[in-house]
This record gives C-alpha cells, structure tokens and sequence, in this order.
C-alpha cells in the first residue's frame, strides 16, 4: 500500500510536536506542570474541595482527550503516544496537578493498557494519601454482546459521558455522588460506527487495515480494532437504519422521553455525510417518539485520518439533562 | 481514478438532505423562511435598527458558510449547491428574513458566478426599497499578486472578516461603519494554503483533480482551483516556513502587533496535523515579535473532504481585536 499524505515533520515526534502547538494555542485554557510534558491541566476549573475528573489515552483523537479540559468538564488529561495508553506517570501528575482535596476520578475508555496504567497511577496515589476511583466508559455496542456490557470498548460516548461526570464534579458533588453520575452517564449511552477507510500511523503513513473501495466496517473501534462486520458500503440512510436499529433495541426508551445526540466524524468524513446521517436519525428519533434535546455534529473523537462516522445516542432523564445543560468551557468544547 | 467513500444517498440531493440535517440539528440557532430552502437565518440576531450580514456562496465548504449564522456573526445565509454560487433568489429571501430596517450587507469570497448573482439580488433588493451593499472577501494571498488584491479569492479568512463585521452589525453600528470595519477586517487578514489531495464531488464521487502521492499543492482555491506550484510533500515545518515567509511580506506587521492566527483544515486533515503546524506557525510569530491573541484550529473553511490546511493570520489592531473578541453564538461556533 502507498504512503498515505500527512502534514508532519518526524512521524515520532508527531504527538509532543501536535502537543507543544496545542499549548500555543490554548494558553488561557491549558497549562502543564513543570517536567510533566504529558500531562494536560485545565487553567479554570481545578479548586480545593472539588472532585478532580482525571480523563486520558492514546493520541490520533483529538479533540479526546485533552480538548476536553477545562471548566465545567475535565480537570487534566494523560496523553499517550497515539493509539497507546499513557504509563501511569502522566496520570499521577495530572492528578497532582488537579487534585482538590475531595479525591480523584479516572474516566477513560474501556482498554487494557489503559486499565493496567491507570490502575498503577491510582496505586501511587493512594500512597500520597489521594484516594482515586475509576469510572470506564462501555458505549461501543458493537464491541461485545448486552450481557457483558463490562467488556464494551469507549468510544464517542466518552464526549457526554465526561460532561455528565464533568458537570457534577463542577457543582462539587461529592466523590460518591461523581462517581454515581458518571455510571449513570455511562449506563445510558450507546454508540456504534463505520468505517469507510483505515488511518494511518504518523510513524508508518501506511493504512493500517486494507479497506477495498465499496466496501465498509460496521462497529469498528476507534483504533482500526475489528467491526462486527465487513460490507458493501451502503447509503447514508442505510447505514443510519443500521445503527439506529441497534442503539434504540439496546436503549429500550419509552415514547416522550428526550435524548442527546452525537454524530461524530472519525477524522476524514466531513460535515456534509454528518448531517446528511443527521436528516435520517432525526427522523427515527421522531418515529420512536423520543424528543432530541441536544445534537452534536463534527469531529469530537477521531481516529487520526480515517474516514467514517459514529452515532451516540445518550438516554437522558432529568440529572443528566441538567449535566449536559451545564456550561463548560474547554480549549476544543464550549457550550 | 476509482470512486470515493461517501456517506451520501443521492450525490443531487446532498445539500438539500445536508440542510434537513442542519435544521433538525440547529433548531434554537437556525430558522428557513417558507418557500425560501436555500435561506437560512439566524433565529436570534436579526432586530428592527440592525444591519443585516447576510453571507453565502456554494456548499462543501462546511461549517463555512451557514454554520457562522447566529447572534454576534451573520444574520443569514444564502445556500448554494456544490462549489456553486447560490443563485439570486436565495439571497433575496435571505435578506428579505434578517433586514431590520437599516440595510443589507452581503458578503461572500470573491468568484465570479458569486458576484453576478448577489448583485442581481442586491438589485431586486433596491427595487424593494433595501439598501443592500457588499464586501467581497479577497484573503487568498495565493490567488494573485500583491498589486491586484481586488482580483484574489476569498477562502478561510472568511471566518475573521464575517466575524469582525458581525460584531460591528450587533454593536449597532450604522451600515457605513459596519462597511468600514468589513473592509479594513478583509485588508488586514492573509490567508494561504496546502492541498495534499484532491477532493471529490458527491454527485461524481471522483477526485476532481490528480494529485500523486508524495507532492503537495500550494496556493489551491477552495473548490479545487490550481495553486501557485506544484511541488514535493514536504515537512509541516517547511509548509509552516513557505506559507509564513509569503504572510508576513504580505502583512508587514511592526514587532509588537497583535494577530489572530487560523489553522484550518481543508477536511480530511486531523487535528493533530494542524496543531503540528501550529507550533512552527507560533515559533515564527514570535521571532517576528508578534504577540498571538487569539488562535482557532479545526475544520472552518473546507473543500468537502479535501486533505490539507490553510494558514490565516489576521492583523488585529484595537478595533479589529475587539470585534474579533465580541461573543458569538452561531450553529456550528461559538465565541
């Protein structure tokens, strides 16, 4: 396969070169802690007696993770090199740098190297005397059966389901309180995707899969991990069918009841092919008998270059509504 | 050349299921008058004594144009199909919906068909007794030579120019200052860029021009026009260099100026590219002794699915620099 087309100088360097440019831009809202190159600080929002929301993983997501630092949503994130998890180092010095006094949680996607290193970090910190929880996110519904939801990979979700956990952390609940919302949060969000190319590594700028040309993966994940299956690539409205059939048999939601929706680009698939998925889901929303209270639309969790969307459907009620209401102000993410 | 992986139904009806998409994303931001698909207005903005900002021009270029209707920025967009200019009627309704009684300033890139046919709506307008002016946007460095700025192309510093003369609009100002300030916005803001690939149009789903593997175009216009040279991909640094050497003969800015710096993606380029860039962009700013006061990064001005990034550098003195810091709360942007 030919190199693929990328604007970067060294391929290895691509993750603390994107992180130094991310830095310039964001000033009033980013800083790092002295010698913790990799870890990611919210300017605004950090204060004593509030929970710390701690989020991170691989790079090739952004804006995941770390456009979502800031007031009103994350605390810090941990940046790994791309596609992999941080080492728990950058995880306790995010934590450090956010800790409040009124403990820690880690809110990650469902991986096993990042369970493993964060699992670490926490470690270290309760040894400072910080106790540190973990909340993984499970919304990737293509990624393991309904009945072992536990095994479900994080993907999209992760957006509304750090800003619930990231709102009640601002209204400084308590660590209990957090924690309960962001499980919550997690419970009631589902999300499933296509993949209609691979990405390609800033090392390698090869594909990192062969994807023929007419041909699409259902429910990849976000780091070119496997579909459920493999097809000829179908319309739009097909596609949306496809996952809407899926996500609304998983959510089960009584007619009247409000959702939030997400329809994510995974890097390459511009917003045009997002609202045009937007037209179809709207409308089996509506025949479902369930009312849209927010919709999201671009890329909000990528995989570096790949082509392809995800839809999230994120089952409100009355708590989570007000989480998604509540204002933030992040370096990528206002509302 | 074989076909492109799109999330589409029928490549003709795109723009249309695209705008059902938008509508039934955007329903507090976003209004269509009946009878008028292709005029989208802002449902907040609009006001008796207002100058209307009504911009527009061909679809594909996402979030750009409509996405930058709202309180604080445009009052209403006129909506072409693809890489085509919106003909007359569209931009008669558009400002016939948003006029507050104070006149009508359009204001779009400058192509030829996009000219012709705002200045037949501008026309129509005069016959409805509405003053309606324009402001042509000519930011595209690449397009032309110094000595004949009237001839360049209007591309991502769209976003810059529309946003300082949005602001003049919701500060009241008269239609003569919100005039002026639209001018003076467009002959401070400089914008060049990169394509690493062609894109492809909907209806043809084939890559509209041939660009191997391994070389770059600079200067290209937004729908695909040719660029300035044709040469070697070379490094994000080498890209940033070219592109900031040209800007800044351009911009001729004393050591201690304010700019706003844009880092946009044409649409297929992720994140990670253009803060890669950014970090050069900012080392170069600071040799140059200028101080950053605002940077934006992401898809704001896009050619469908287009791989490749554009540079814009607005000269900010304290006029322009508040317009650009007034708030704004469109669709697709908020401020």
């Amino acid at each position: 396969m030919s190199l693929t087309q990328k604007l970067i100088n060294d391929g290895n360097a691509a993750v603390d070169e994107m992180l130094v440019g991310i830095m310039a831009a964001h000033p009033e809202h980013l800083w790092r802690p002295d010698n913790a190159p990799r870890a990611v600080v919210a300017r605004h929002g950090p204060r004593t007696g509030k929970v710390a929301l701690v989020i991170g993983g691989g790079s090739g997501h952004e804006p995941t993770f770390l456009g979502y630092v800031g007031r009103g949503l994350a605390d810090a994130a941990a940046i790994g090199n791309v596609f992999a998890s941080p080492p728990p180092q950058p995880a306790v010095d995010a934590a450090m740098a956010a800790s409040g006094g009124a403990g820690v949680l880690f809110m990650y996607g469902n991986y096993a190297g990042d369970v493993m290193n964060f699992d670490m970090a926490a470690e270290l910190l309760e040894m400072e005397g910080i106790e540190a929880r973990t909340v993984l996110t499970t919304d990737d519904i293509a990624s393991a059966p309904r009945d072992q939801r536990q095994k479900r990979r994080g993907v999209a979700g992760n957006v509304f389901i750090f800003k619930a956990a990231g709102a009640a952390s601002d209204m400084m609940m308590p660590l209990d309180e957090v924690e309960r919302v962001a499980r919550h949060a997690n419970d009631r969000t589902f999300t499933m995707g296509v993949a209609l190319s691979s990405c390609s590594l800033p090392q390698t700028r090869r594909p990192s899969f062969d994807l023929p040309i007419g041909e699409m993966e259902v429910g990849m994940g976000i780091h070119g991990e496997p579909g459920v299956r493999r097809g000829p690539l179908r319309s739009a409205n097909d596609v949306a069918d496809e996952i809407m059939d899926a996500i609304l048999a998983e959510m089960k939601a009584p007619a009247g009841d409000r959702v939030a929706v997400l329809i994510n680009s995974l890097g390459a698939t511009p917003l045009m092919e997002l609202y045009i998925l937007n037209a179809r889901i709207a409308e089996r929303l509506k025949a479902a008998g369930l009312v849209v209270h927010k919709t999201l639309v671009g890329p909000y969790c990528t995989s570096l270059d790949m082509a392809g969307a995800s839809i999230t459907i994120m089952h409100l009620d009355d708590e989570l509504q007000r989480m998604i209401d509540h204002p933030c102000d992040c370096a990528m993410f206002r509302s």
